[in-house]
């Protein structure tokens, strides 16, 4: 028996970069969040502190500071140039990881006309890019995070086996409630990166919105079902989504009904913990796995 | 010398009351954080431990609940009735303060159609709302927090004095960055609560992005002296506004300039901490103070 | 009736500096968070966007390390230096507000002895100190945040009046858990600083250990009045104390008793929202207010 | 090809429990948060809305709640018995893991005496456990998470590769911090869980503190080479380590020296973004891997 080294990967995490595009007086901005992790052979700092193959991860930081400089394009495309750099610059780097987080910016309105140069930071789900470059395979998985959405009604939730400690009653009409998180993995690398967040992103809302759901599982699985429906390039789809309680508020003993058909407002507390959590897969079965692609990426699958 | 208590108050925190109108098909929600405290006659319970006096925080949170079901209204108009109901009930609460944060929700859009019951949240600003009811007066503080604006030029700081410890470059262009916020105090309560908060959060928007900076003190002292002018109901208005720094990125070192006019883009760092904090009041010298309307509120001033 | 420029402040929030002593081969360390504020004539700066009195926020975060470069001592003293310095440097500057939160450090223990240079950061509360100087006043207030304590027993809750709305049931044993935060003014500057912070925190766990409770407001008013009394240079101890809500779970419809002289575990759910907010102040009656020292602290009174 | 259902689970996260030993007067605590997910045959509730299998995440908190009643014991203990519940209780339910973290409390000190049933939560490091079953096999991995340590000496950073962006220079006496997450997993259930989880953190702490550091790779090495060689029963072990960076403060431009050997105080800047980030697996050679056992927690490899 010996103790070895396991897997690893080391890199900067977070490096807030912000480019604007001031080539016309209407600027335009990129806001990302940009994490890098290397792997290979770094056996040596490991077992002997020896960091002749540790690129640092002050150049790791650097890099995608003087990489913004050429314009970012989309934060795939971003992720692509840095990951494919860093491995092909050093001959025991063989694989990489780029992360990134995007935040949206909207221009202010003055006057019933978009600014030029000054933005609104809308808030709500955030864009993520994951590319992995593993040897010559290149990964892109597209998502997004914290998409709060909510439904009033339309949503059921009956059927349940009940056992010892099963109290929840059934119900045919309550609110529906999640943070989706969703990321989706594509099967190449030419893609409209852009177009297609948006065109996805767009699928899940619509779906979310126009499923009768019978359980927050059959929302996930039918908004990963039209999105791969629609969009040829996904091989597969994960999702993470709490379950949002919304419970109705008991009134009654203060003499006040809170029925759903009653007049009046409907009441209810929106709870913190716990939470359901929902995850799951949807996916191509014809597409091979990619397991490279989700290394090192939060979520169950 | 005697040991005395002093002011003092008592409530629940952090109600999250979300009510929704289903009286016709297409549903409208109200989302709410609501914290309640009472001031008043508590000594008693301090001093012995009898609760004579004491209504529950418990009791405070069935109010809110049980007051939902009636509809909200605006978050104004919902707290008003909250703190004048508390201290109307019993004769040893002479004060209430009722702290409301309100949480948009835009309906989703299917098929080019806002959905009746389908909704997402936007995320970005919170409105906030203070009442409070001291004695025969109530008081009204509308405001929000977390507005995130930037301005990716039309900035400049120069002019500071220079001291031992003053290393910083004059700028005649730097980017503008801040998370507005704001709370304005109101002359009274004939107020169309939900039309006045969006136009002072236009103007507030509009003028961060039509003035010309010199200094953030300068475009937060805009943004007040505008907010008067343009809402005569308005008595006074607080900012907090911290300078979110983003540094222009020296590339030098890997032969890349990063020059305002060069092409391509500019590459900034978005810096965490520390940062810049500039607060101040812009208001009416004719008006009298009401430092009973800002008890217990957070922030200079 | 005009527009006006009403109170304001401005500075560097969050220095975030670390000192460490390596005139011995057993180091130490005392670890800052440190926000500086200036008040005095910034009326140009707002209303012209002259900045020739205002000393850069940058410089401030360069005093900071600067004056750190002496030694820091304990907070409070640092606090001093540094608005002392503000205020003596530029005749404009007629206060100061220097804010600190410190974190503290433990050494690790290997083979039972206290490492010289290896330090564990043991959490839990933190430890903070306001100084104010308005212009020959220096006023000290130092302080804790979330020091989290809980008695599993010796708390009782009833004899609070019942309106419509309260539903609690009465209470002689309940589970009684906090997160104190406690800001104490001293009469003076002449104090061990370290010593009383002490000191005080003893006596603040120890009264909150040893009192019997019929109402948290009651442990509240305790814990202050032993710190005046056995703390003469304290003239007044502000308290905002959340009532950290362990609800004794309801088993029965599961076959279960959960009673609190069951044999077995008592079992609880700790709720995170909403929760009771208990705030008050204990003072000295024979003790001049100090409105000045209290200025931009949140918090109630 | 078709579009199918992948891999998915669910179940309650986030229930916050706590258990009172209240069976002599000295009573103890456990406090734990647990987040239990399911695994088998839910497809026809993502497909068809179908719930028959799809015991309530409402009946899974309650089982924490009831199972708590018997007492907790260890959260390993307690994560076991609530996964073989589970995966016991129903045929299609195949797996089970059950995360917990476990939150300490210290007793309060009285006139030098530890308190009966006082107490204070020490923050800092927070442990961990996770219970996998699948199918017959029982997995434990226990850990800790956000475990703050620092040298203040004792740590180089020389020798690395120098490319066109790299710039940091090499050091042979730095600061190094970082906040430890470790797991290891055990070869089998028989197993002091206690004993063994203060154990091991004893090692990772005292294996921090004593090795003199030229990479914090070479650190992390460290501290999983000698868990796993003074505890026989865990297979692996995996950390994420944050490099907390604190940059010596340049104080030249102020006339002031910031030498590590120079009178007074060394000055330090404790960054918080960007970081580095070290994540390594270090583990025996001859035990299998265990993927099951990990599936769902966050965190490389």
């Amino acid at each position: 028996m010996a103790i070895v080294l396991g897997p690893n990967q080391y890199g900067k995490a977070e490096v807030r970069v912000v480019a604007v595009d001031r080539s016309t007086p209407r600027h335009s901005l990129v806001d990302l969040n940009v994490s890098s992790a290397l792997r290979g052979d770094f056996a040596a700092a490991h077992t002997a502190g020896d960091n002749a193959h540790v690129l640092t991860t002050d150049a790791q930081k650097n890099t995608v500071f003087a990489f913004a400089r050429d314009g970012i394009g989309s934060c795939e495309e971003f992720g692509i140039r840095l990951a494919d750099h860093f491995t092909s610059s050093y001959p025991w780097v063989s694989g990489a990881r780029v992360a990134i987080e995007s935040y949206g910016w909207d221009r202010i309105t003055v006057g019933g006309q978009p600014h030029d140069h000054a933005f609104r930071r809308p808030g709500g789900e955030v864009r993520t890019a994951v590319v992995t470059v593993d040897g010559d395979d290149v990964h892109v998985i597209a998502g997004l995070t914290d998409l709060v959405v909510l439904k009033s009604t339309g949503s059921e939730f009956w059927g349940f086996p009940r056992d010892r400690y099963t109290t929840l009653p059934e119900t045919t009409d309550r609110v529906l409630a999640t943070a989706v998180t969703a990321r989706w993995r594509y099967t190449g690398t030419d893609v409209d990166w852009n177009g297609s967040y948006d065109a996805v992103r767009t699928t899940l809302l619509e779906t979310f919105a126009g499923t009768h759901s019978l359980a927050l599982q059959q929302t996930l699985y039918a908004m990963g079902e039209k999105a791969l429906e629609q969009h040829g390039d996904v091989a597969e789809i994960r999702f993470s989504m709490p379950n949002k309680h919304h419970f109705l508020q008991d009134l009654s003993a203060y003499g006040l009904d809170n029925a759903l058909d009653a007049p009046g407002a409907v009441v209810y507390h929106a709870d913190d913990r716990p939470y359901g959590l929902i995850e799951g897969t949807v996916l191509r079965d014809d597409v091979p796995a990619a397991p490279a692609a989700w290394l090192g990426t939060p979520g169950f699958c």
